[in-house]
């Protein structure tokens, strides 16, 4: 199990939330935030800089929002769903721009392909945790 | 002048975008994280916690809330308006529940009556630059 | 295989380095990261904060020190040795600080238990890529 | 005065610490990171980005590490002064690396100028704090 997963079971506050789906989340969130640090900096040391320009801005902008992003999921203590959702929905739209621009060039940069994926897994879920924020509100 | 107008007035792509009011919000963003670590710190050593505990966890999301918009806001290069729109909207979110938070506690502890006051110029200047989004699609 | 893995054998320079090595640091400090967020914010939520307090500090430390660590590692462009062993022995400091202070409330709270146990994992792991650092030199 | 120098001021502890040294310490490396976002997202738009591809990497990790150390001196509660001091170090390590990269280039590019030289103020911040610190053990 992943941590974040143990973590947020041993929480003292866990029956309030679906934890899960917060550690669901928080492990995507995570691991997309490293990957579009990752792939900034392979896409920066391939022979021609040029056309990954727009692809190295959006992994870096993808890697700040899902990094703060997977802060706000890994806390339960007095959330506001409000905020939560207003995050969610910046993440939701920082990865589909990620994952649309390293889908140019996944055919030519593999590091581009895994990332286009990674930053899809991540929206959808993304897009899960808003999909319960209605019914708690 | 502030470093990062300094920063943005000498970025070869400056005149796509009006460099002083990203560099305005970029400053306020960047001290309203700071000053938000801070006062998360301050009421942590306050003798009872207690009362504090959603101050604490405002003033957490709110520091890395503001942390990820200001390096957003501090790039000029191929940036999307619609993720940036987002990001502030966020981050707008973030500063107003924190502000109303610190207030509750303004009379008693002079750092929530500086981060009250901090989230809300913060607030405003994200507002403002999102006001400027419109026009530029 | 993990994201970071997968993304570290596409880098163009991978050749340059152990990037199993690298992959395999920057998935615990990561992870680390994530936890630590998650340990302060479980101590906040318990009945009794007070003796809590300098767990949700020395948490937040490894959080941040975790985080930056995460991106120095998750880089195989132009790395600077000298820079990366610096920040590995502050994340090496940051860890054994965090688990030991844990340990002392991990009878109590199985998420002070978890969190020892992966600080202590994530500080053999930078211990680990430290040790490499002397030959390349 | 800066925000972070009236927090600190009006922080419970206060007394503990030189609380103007840790302000001045905090103030440079918040704008040491923000300066160093601008100045990899400035030489990513540059005609040529094949030379300023190590000063970007060197910008990425700097900003990464002022980050980190922004959040630890931001804090006064139960400090830990090893972690301080080791923290302090790899961040005069980054700063000293990107001011020696960035001076390289600001004859060409006035971010660099201006960035080397924000660099050079923020190691010396930094190395100020840490001689505090056996004074304190």
């Amino acid at each position: 199990m992943a941590n974040i997963k143990k973590m947020l079971n041993a929480h003292p506050r866990r029956s309030h939330v679906d934890a899960d789906a917060f550690a669901k989340c928080a492990e995507e969130v995570s691991a997309c935030a490293q990957t579009c640090v990752s792939c900034a900096d392979a896409c920066l040391a391939e022979d021609n800089v040029g056309p990954l320009v727009r692809c190295i801005r959006t992994n870096l902008d993808c890697a700040d929002v899902c990094g703060a992003t997977s802060r706000l999921v890994s806390r339960l203590t007095e959330y506001d769903w409000g905020l939560l959702e207003s995050q969610l929905r910046a993440c939701v739209a920082a990865c589909r721009i990620c994952s649309a621009e390293c889908d140019k060039h996944a055919s030519k940069h593999e590091h581009c392909k895994i990332c286009a994926q990674v930053c899809r897994e991540c929206a959808e879920a993304c897009d899960e945790l808003v999909s319960e924020v209605p019914a708690r509100k």
